[in-house]
Order: structure tokens, then C-alpha cells, then sequence
């Protein structure tokens, strides 16, 4: 490449973290304005209906307003992108550690995920934004990074600069952090949250270009609020989350540990239904839970009167009958002593608890750390309520420190959720006690199972790669696991023979073999992609003879990007191809397709520390070459599937057996 | 292993991040504590002088206190431990590479460290703590994984569990965060300064241990200046650095570029004298030049009255006769208005500028983060006073902003800083300001040069390896940079070669080949390390004919951690051996100390992919097999001396001559 490409394609790469930083933060803050705008005129109906003391009506209108919502938002999920569902953080990690599924970052799941994120927030389902933005801002990424989507005729010739898996992978780590700066406005917090718990393979440029796209973010949405302050945004009020002040000294207590149970059903109607009745319980439980609370004088603060008179609060409906946020911020505000009612917070603690592990379940777009957060809260509250005769911190605090327990021990992330709650709660001298608790919570957490999105990724068969090699690794050696009967090609092969074993396999990659007259004895080339192969044929550069055509004479009919990786789902399909009989029995050199420098293992090295390579480096294909001379040159391919739990414990059941004996010993 | 000593190993771990925890937040309290009463007493001498108008007898004072201050850890460096010397962070960040450096992390030099850097601040060097204790941090974790240091005869046996390359590593990445957080009071900024600049290899379960770790530093602290508040610490103040409040809008500017200038000179008793002369301009900058300010009535903090009377300070004063804390903390106070006048600012900022490049060719523990964020703040509150009238924003937030922009221009560091300026001033509605002067200042510097670290890991010649590899890399493949002959050993070999090669050599690891009757052709058996040898020697199992002596024999006569890798500098050596002449003729069995799966990469695998796996899984050998069949089975070791850039321009003198035609061409 010349100085002037190199230096295009830089300028290219940052304008598109550039653009990514733009767009998330424009539907982050999209998606603030239309959630607080609609949920907004649905509790001002409702409560305008109940000043009036129409109670009925006003449950009517509410109700209403929540199943239509639910409904829509469903309705979204269900017929036009199903992977839209759920909080989609488990699938853009399991996309940047290498997991290439199609749909995960679609345009039609982009679509859906930002309306249906903010149907099912506005819906008052016990749902939050934060995992919807991250897959948002990772689909923007993947967008931009294919310059547009073919399927919807938007593309954008001069973006297709991107084409191959790791600048991919960068930006679309850059859009995953963004949407967490997003959604929190906590830009710091994000880039740790790439860092922490999105990525597999971290490089210091990459701190550097997320902190860079997060930093639009912050001022883009800075900007807009700084607009909005004014009143042009409707019902659209602060934005961002809590801001209380506290002194502060030491007090912990351990967590609770949340198992996220996912009601996976199928079925899309059955999905809307299940949807709406989920709805309908909530929108019950929030309108009718409150009729158990008394009336309390009022203080100040963004609290409900509800069925009391004027000058008075409902306790439990400034909680239930209000956007998640404000219920938050309700929580987290200090200096209002025994506000909220023991009784209450109990209520609230076991409402939102169960609320939120039904409400996972259901086909919406919806994120873990809002529920996570009000069931923290309300917990740390309650707790902080009841010792406050003996306890001289504010009830607040402990609020605080109860969310950061309760995110600790569900995501297992803890730099990250420690600077998200400060960048939230803006008060660093909360620090020393919020990393206290963060490590009791993880650490008891850690004793009884792994992460909420790991189990997420485990339930959906994803093939995720571990950062550690299992220990019965180490007794296996590379060749144990090769699996299959192994293809090659020869440098230069017969057309007839390549249509056939593409047809006949779904192998991603080839080894190609050199074989007399064009080296003494048989030896190892090098790798030649599937993709590369269709793209090859495609140009039906063939020769009558055995004959080495040479690169120039190649990449001739061939522009620079033919060669490129196309996006997921994208690309040539064998079927495309034209062959005709004559010209299956004619030649192609695949010499200058083929990559000459593969990674290679002996097969007699650990499994443990060829998976540690295999991971380490980010590979697809790994050789196994043979140990002696006289075999042929490859033994095998290791490929992502030879590496997972379930394919090694299906050829060496025993292991199996072994680890529960020595479980049942233990 | 079994469950019990897994179990006990993770709890050594958790158990050795704790304690360098606890320790480093004890010695940079008493590092802060010494400080503060040392130079608060030689302040204080001064100014009751001065008060007292005997200004000639001020002058000698505070001069005498200067040099002695300045003699004594000119001293301590000179003559103890001359590796204490400077930052300390490129050395730890060349450790955390892999450059096994004798006596970077010595005991000797942990306490030059931590008294020469006490002495070097208070003697009123504009050189700050940070570096020291980062290097501190590191030291202190680095004697704990080693079990203590057996020249000084502290050893403890049960703290000796630790004896692989990661874990030693993984702690020292431990150490030096918390080194960042006791400096600074900054924890969550000490991890990312651990994961910006110092590691190299980076995995998430570090993240975890060095936020424990900082955790611990953090409450430990706290604890102790909660305990010192009751005013039982002398002249100790509040420990941290800056706090202060203000209202913001945006506003920019670039950086400048500062280059560190080493002066580095030899001889000890130069070194002092020079550190002296340093010393004697310092003291007389500091005393002379508040003369030409005038006096202004006071308002209030901590100002100097100097030769102005009672109700009256003088600004110059306030900024160089006072500890750099003190003055930093006095440029970023808000809502005090123009109170330092523009000269005062222009002649401190051009003192500073100065003083700190010839302070840093010292031979004195020195760090570079005060001086810069000094200089920083000076020239950003200048900025700030001028822009005054056409500006609201307070000059402490351009002081705070100039302070920003020097560091990310200087250390290239973002994140990090950020976060260590936020955690220092408290205030995170700077968030978005600081992260954009941050992005300006270091674009703007990386197109003129690296670093400040890593220029001085350059210019001190430690072999660091480059994250990236570099353009010439691709032309190259693997062999051609192998070097010199290679030396193998049988899998029986005799004793009399081994000791031969050892003697001759200075490689760390040699391949092992086996040969027939062992196997039925050459094949590579894999690594032995020289360390192991000679433990292996030191067994004498030798027997009388080439025989295999099993694994199960040989290691009867030897402990679990005989094996185990010592610390730098420890471990056995060669001339310890004594084999008689029979000896000699015998063989032994290396099979049982083989590595037996070496990483491998084929002679013609790309010089860069290459790099790439050598970096990423933080080798030290890599073996190069032969592409064809009928070669011996290793033609070549590549060690990370291969890798670098001198040594492939030597081998290959065109790439040096192209690159130059190159940037002539542009």
C-alpha cells in the first residue's frame, strides 16, 4: 500500500468511529426523548383521570396504554426481526469473540431493537435500555462498517473501506461502548464496559479509539439536553439518571444472587400473547399495589400523590406508578430520611424481583441493569431503613451500594459497574465502599455460577471461546481432536474437484498441498478460504494444463476488494456459479489466493496450549502438522467447534465421568 | 494438582494481592506523611525567619535545607541503588514486557526508592512522587512473589509459592497500579494506568485483581488520614490532591510538546554534585523570583505572604515556595478570580517548564506527572487569566484543562488521565472537556513523536517489544532473521557436551531433538531451559549409557519447586556445579525436563506473523521447523532479540536505506 492509502484508510477508520459516536448518541437520546415523552403523557393521563377521582377510568387508560404499547413492541419482535428480543449484549460478545451468526446485527434488528426499546419502556415493563443500546450501537457499527445494508438498497460506496474481520470487530467494540455511554451517560463507564465484558481481544489502540467515539457521544448528548433545557423537548426532562449528595462511612452486606430463568417459547402469536399478559401484570401490579400504601405528607421531589389528597404522597406509587428512572431516582435521593416505608420497600423488592425475572422471558428488546439496579436499590433501602436507628448514613447510600452489590453479582463485571454508578450518581467519595461491596458481591456470586450473559451464551449455543483452557485439556494433545475426514487441494487443482467438495462440505477453509513437479515432496502451502474459492471460480481464470498461472495474472481480472470479507450473511453463493462441464475438467492455480504463512501445531502439542494460541491470535483455521516425517503434511484442521466442552466430551466421554467422581469425592 | 492445592494456590494469590495492597498504601502514606512534615518544617523555618525580616538568614536556611535534602538522595542513588534512579515506569513497563532486567526490582532499589523519592520532593525539586511509587509498588510486589530477598537474609518460605513468569508478572501489574492509586488517591485510575501504559499482556482476571488490590489501597488510605484528622501526624495535611467547584461550558486549545531531556552522566560523585547544582538553582528560582512580584491583599487558602506584610500575599510566592502539591492544588482553586497576575504566571510556567527538564536528568527518584500537570496548569491558567475578559469559565477549569493537555501530549495516555484528573478534582462534569483536550493534545503529539516512556525504554536500550510489527516485517518470513548457529541437545545427552554448550553460551533454552534408538527418525522432542539443566545436573542421575531414565526416577531426587523458575538475579548458577571428569563421560535423560510443546512456526511463515504470535502469547523461544521434509528438525531459535529493530536493519541494511529514499520521496 502507498502512504496516501495508508493514511485514507486511517482518516477512514476514525471518521467512522466518528460516525458511529454520532449516531448512537443521536438514537440514544432519540430514545430517552420518546420513552420519557410517551410514558410521560400516559401518567399524566392516568393521574389527571385520578385527580378527577375517576379511578376506574384512570386504570382503564393506563392498562390500555401499557397493552398497546407491549403489544406494538411484541408485535415488532415477532414478525419482522426475532433476534431483536432480549438485552443482546450475550450476542455482541459472543460476535467479538468470533461468533460470526447471522442476523445479530442486521438493519432489520437495528430497527426493532430501537422501537421496540422504547414500546417496551414506555410499556412500564420492568426493562431497561442499557442492553437494547449496546446491540443498537454495535449494529450501527456493523452498519457503517459494511457501508450500508444491500438488502435495504442503502449503501454507501465510499464507507466500503472495511473489509476485514478485526477493523469489523474494532468498530463494532467502539459502537458496543458507546451505547453503554448512551444509555448512561457515563462515557468512561463504557469504554471499561467494552473493555470488561464485551470484547475477547483488547489492543490499547482500541482504548484509545472507544474512549475517542464515546467522547461524541458525551457531547452530543450533552448538547442536546443543553437544547432541551429549554422546554422544546415536550415531557423530556433531565436525561441523565441520579444526582444526591451524602457523607459517608464504612457499612456492607452481602448480595443476593439473581438467576436470570428465560421463558423461551416459540411461536409468534403465542409471543404477543405471552407479551401481553405479562403486561397486564404489571401495569396490575403497579396501579394496585399502591392502594395498599397510607398517605404521607409531602416533602418535595418528583413523588405521586395518587389517591391522596394534595400536599400528601403515596410512598409506593412514586415507586410503581413512574418511569423506571424516576423510581430509581427516587431511590438514590438523600437527605428525605424514612421516606419510602419498610413495608414499602419490602413490597417494592419482591414485586420488582419477580417482575423482572417474568419479564426477561418475554420477546422484547430489553436490558438486565435497570431491573438489576431497582431491585438493588430497593434492597439497599430497605436494608438501609431498617438499620437506620443504629446506623447514621443516609438510607440513600445504601441504596447505592445495594444496586452495585445486585449488578456485581449478576453481570460479574466490576470496574466497570463501579464507574458506571459514580459517572451516574456523580459523587466519588462513594469509591472505596462502592469497590468494597463490588468485591463481597462478585465473590460470593462467583462461588454458585458464572455470569448472567455467559449463561446467556451458554443457553443459546453460541460458541464462545473461553479466556482458560478446561484443565482436561492439558491431557489431550492436538491430534485427539481433529475430527473428520480432511480435504486439501493440491497448488494447482482440478475445477471439477473443487465444485464437488464445496458442495459437499460446509468447511470454511482448505489446506492446500504442494505436490511434485512443483516441489521435491509434498508439502504444506498454506490455506485457501471458501469465499476466496467462489470468488476464484468466478473469474474462470482456468487453464487446459496443470500450469502455475501467477498472481499478477490474477489479480488482473480482479479488483482489490473482490477478495474482501463481505459482511455477515453477505457474499457470493456457490450456487451463483456457472460451470460448464468442459470446463470442470480444466485447472486454476490457487497459488495466488492462498495464504502461505498458516499457524501451525505439532500434533503432539497440549490441546490447552494450542487452544491458547487458537484464542489468543483470533483464529479460525490452526494445521495440525505431523510430528515425523513420511505422514502427509497436514494431520488436520482445528477450527472454533473442535475447541467447545461438548465436542471434546463426546469423544473423551471418561473425562466426564472423571470430574463428577471427583466432585462426588469432594 | 489436587482441589486442596488449587485451592490454596488461588488464596496464596488473592492472599499476595492484599498484602501489596496494604503495603504499598502504607508506604505511600508514610511517603506523603514524610513529605509533608519534612517540607512543611523547612517552610515553616523560613517563612518564621522571614516574618521576622532576617531575609538573608531565610535564604541560607531554606538553600542549606535544599542542598542537604538533595545531597542525601543524590547519595542513597549514588552509592546503593543507581537503578532507582529516574521514573522507574519504564522500567517496570519493560518488565511487564518480558525484559528480565537484573536489579530493576532488587530490595535495594524499593528502598532507595522510597527515601531517595521522600528526600528528592522535599528538598523542592519540581519532581513529583508518582513514578517512584508506581516502581515502589512494583518492587514491593516482586519481593513478596519472590518470597522475600535471600541477599538481605528476609525470606519467608511460605510466601514462596509464586515461581512462574505470569503469576510474577500478573502481581506486578498489581503493584504498580496500586502504585498509581497511593500516589494519587486515584484506584479506578491506577487500574487503567496498569491497563493503558505499563502491561503488555492483559487478561480480564487482572482487571479483577489489581481493582482488589486498589480497593485495599484505597481503604487503607482512607483509614489512615481519617485517623491522622484528629491532628496527630504533625504538619500532614489532607493527603489528596485538589478539590474545587466550578460551572462549565466548552472551550479548547492545543498542547505544547514536551521532550524529556536526559542528561544521563556517570561517575557517582558527579551525579551528586550535579544533583546539587540542580538543587542550588532550584532553591535560589524559588527564593529569588517571588521578590519581583508585588503584594496583594489576601483573600484566603494557602498563601504565602513572603515580604509582604500581614492581610497581604504574594502570588509568585505562593506557587514556588511551597510544596508542588501545594501549588498545583493553589492553580486549580476556583471562584478566587484574576489572583495570579499574568506575569506571575508567565515566569512560573517558564521556570517550571525548565527546571523540569534539567530536574529530570537527575539521579534522584523522580516522577514526571507533577512536573507536567505544574507546567500544565501554569500555562493553562495563563490562558484561563488572559481569555478572562472574553471568557466566563473560571481559570482553574483552563488550569485544570492545561494540566490535561500537557499529560495526554506527554504520556500519551488518555483514559487513564482522565480518570486520574477526575479522581483528583472530584468533579465529573469535566468529563466531556477533559476527554476533548485529551484527544486534541495527543493527536496532535503522536505526529511528532512516541511517548515519553517509551522514548526512554528506547534510549536506555531495554529490548521492548512493539505491540505493532513493524512494515518490513511483512517482506521477511521467519527464517531470515534467525541468527548465529544452533546448538541442540539429544534426548540422552551426554554431561561433558551440556556443560560444553552451557559454558560457551549464553542462551537461556535449547532445543531437544531425539534421535534413533528413540525414535525412528530426527524429530523435535522440544524446549529445555539452561535454569533447568543445571538443576538437573546438580542431581547428578547419571547414568552409564544412553539410556531413558523415566520421569518418575528424576523426580524422586527433586522437590516440587527445584524446577521452579527463582527470581531475577536468584536461581543457581553454572560455576556452582562440580562434575568430575567420569561424570563427564556419562549421560542423562533430559526427557523429563523437556517442554514438550514448544511453539513452532514454519521458515516460511511471514517475519510479522510471526511477531505476532511471539508478543501475543509471551514467549521467549520460538522454534523454526523446516518447510520440507529431510531438513533437520529445527532449523533456528528465535528469541525476543530477533525481533527487534536493530538487529533485523543490521541483517537486512536496505529496509533502513529504502525507508530513508522513502521519506525523502514524501
Amino acid at each position: 500500500k502507498t502512504r496516501v492509502q495508508i493514511f485514507k484508510y486511517v482518516c477512514m477508520k476514525w471518521s467512522l468511529a466518528l460516525l458511529v459516536g454520532l449516531i448512537t448518541g443521536l438514537v440514544g437520546f432519540f430514545n430517552n426523548f420518546a420513552v420519557e415523552n410517551i410514558a410521560g403523557f400516559k401518567l399524566l393521563l392516568t393521574s389527571n383521570l385520578m385527580l378527577k377521582e375517576r379511578y376506574h377510568a384512570a386504570f382503564v387508560a393506563y392498562v390500555g396504554c401499557n397493552l398497546l404499547l407491549a403489544t406494538v413492541a411484541a408485535a415488532l419482535c415477532a414478525y419482522i426481526a426475532p433476534a431483536a428480543a432480549g438485552s443482546g449484549i450475550p450476542e455482541v460478545k459472543a460476535y467479538l469473540n468470533g461468533v460470526d451468526s447471522h442476523s445479530i446485527l442486521a438493519p432489520g434488528t437495528l430497527l426493532v431493537k430501537i422501537f421496540g426499546s422504547i414500546f417496551g419502556v414506555s410499556a412500564g415493563f420492568v426493562l431497561g435500555k442499557e442492553g437494547p443500546m449496546v446491540h443498537t450501537g454495535a449494529c450501527v457499527a456493523s452498519l457503517l462498517s459494511q457501508g450500508g445494508s444491500r438488502k435495504y438498497h442503502l449503501t454507501w460506496r465510499s464507507l466500503q473501506y472495511i473489509k476485514n474481520d478485526r477493523d469489523r470487530r474494532d468498530l463494532i467494540t467502539c459502537g458496543a461502548a458507546a451505547g453503554v455511554a448512551a444509555a448512561f451517560r457515563a462515557p468512561v463507564g463504557g469504554v471499561l464496559f467494552a473493555l470488561e465484558e464485551a470484547t475477547t481481544w483488547w489492543r490499547n489502540a482500541l482504548l484509545w479509539r472507544t474512549f475517542f467515539t464515546n467522547a461524541v457521544v458525551a457531547v452530543v448528548l450533552r448538547s442536546l439536553i443543553v437544547y432541551c433545557r429549554g422546554g422544546k423537548c415536550g415531557l423530556f426532562g433531565k436525561g441523565g439518571l441520579i444526582m444526591f449528595d451524602m457523607s459517608s462511612t464504612v457499612s456492607t452486606y452481602s448480595t443476593a444472587d439473581l438467576l436470570a430463568v428465560m421463558i423461551l417459547r416459540k411461536g409468534a402469536v403465542f409471543k404477543i400473547i405471552h407479551t401481553m399478559s405479562i403486561s397486564l401484570l404489571t401495569s396490575c401490579c403497579s396501579y394496585g399495589i399502591p392502594w395498599l400504601a397510607r398517605c404521607t405528607p409531602c416533602r418535595s421531589g418528583n413523588f405521586k400523590n395518587f389517591q391522596c389528597p394534595p400536599g400528601h404522597y403515596n410512598d409506593l406509587a412514586s415507586l410503581f406508578l413512574n418511569t423506571n428512572e424516576d423510581a430509581i431516582r427516587n431511590l438514590f435521593s438523600g437527605n428525605t430520611g424514612n421516606e419510602f416505608d419498610i413495608s414499602t420497600l419490602i413490597l417494592f423488592f419482591i414485586a420488582v424481583y419477580c417482575l423482572g425475572l417474568v419479564t426477561y422471558g418475554i420477546a422484547v428488546p430489553s436490558g438486565l441493569f435497570i431491573p438489576v439496579i431497582l431491585a438493588g436499590a430497593s434492597f439497599g433501602r430497605l436494608v438501609g431503613t431498617i438499620l437506620g436507628p443504629i446506623s447514621d448514613l443516609d438510607p440513600a447510600i445504601f441504596a447505592l451500594l445495594g444496586a452495585a452489590s445486585l449488578l456485581g453479582g449478576t453481570m460479574r463485571m466490576t470496574v466497570s459497574v463501579c464507574v458506571i454508578l459514580l459517572e451516574l450518581t456523580d459523587d466519588l467519595l462513594m469509591l472505596p465502599l462502592v469497590m468494597l461491596v463490588l468485591l463481597i458481591s462478585k465473590s460470593v456470586a462467583d462461588n454458585f455460577n458464572i455470569g448472567v450473559y455467559d449463561l446467556m451464551i451458554q443457553m443459546k449455543g453460541l460458541p464462545y471461546l473461553e479466556a482458560h483452557a478446561e484443565p482436561y485439556m492439558r491431557h489431550l494433545v492436538a491430534h485427539d481432536v481433529v475430527s473428520g475426514p480432511l480435504l486439501t487441494f493440491f497448488g494447482v487443482e482440478k475445477v471439477g474437484n473443487i465444485i464437488q467438495i464445496l458442495k459437499t462440505t460446509g468447511h470454511h477453509g482448505f489446506p492446500v498441498i504442494n505436490e511434485p513437479p512443483f516441489s521435491e515432496a509434498p508439502e504444506l502451502c498454506g490455506l485457501v478460504l471458501r469465499s476466496h474459492l467462489i470468488v476464484l471460480l468466478k473469474g474462470k481464470r482456468f487453464t487446459k494444463d496443470k500450469v502455475l498461472t501467477g498472481s499478477t495474472e490474477v489479480f488482473k481480472s480482479f479488483g482489490s476488494f473482490d477478495f474482501a470479507k463481505a459482511g455477515p450473511g453477505k457474499g457470493m453463493k456457490l450456487e451463483e456459479l456457472e460451470i460448464s462441464a468442459d470446463e470442470m475438467e480444466m485447472y486454476v492455480d490457487l497459488h495466488p489466493i492462498t495464504n502461505k504463512s498458516p499457524y501451525t501445531v505439532v500434533e503432539t502439542m497440549s490441546l490447552a496450549k494450542a487452544a491458547l494460541l487458537f484464542r489468543e491470535l483470533g483464529l479460525r483455521h490452526l494445521f495440525v502438522v505431523p510430528k515425523t516425517p513420511g505422514k502427509p503434511p497436514v494431520v488436520g484442521i482445528l477450527t472454533r467447534h473442535d475447541f467447545m466442552r461438548e465436542h471434546i466430551l463426546g469423544l473423551f466421554p471418561h473425562f466426564n465421568q472423571r470430574k463428577k467422581m471427583n466432585e462426588e469425592q469432594t
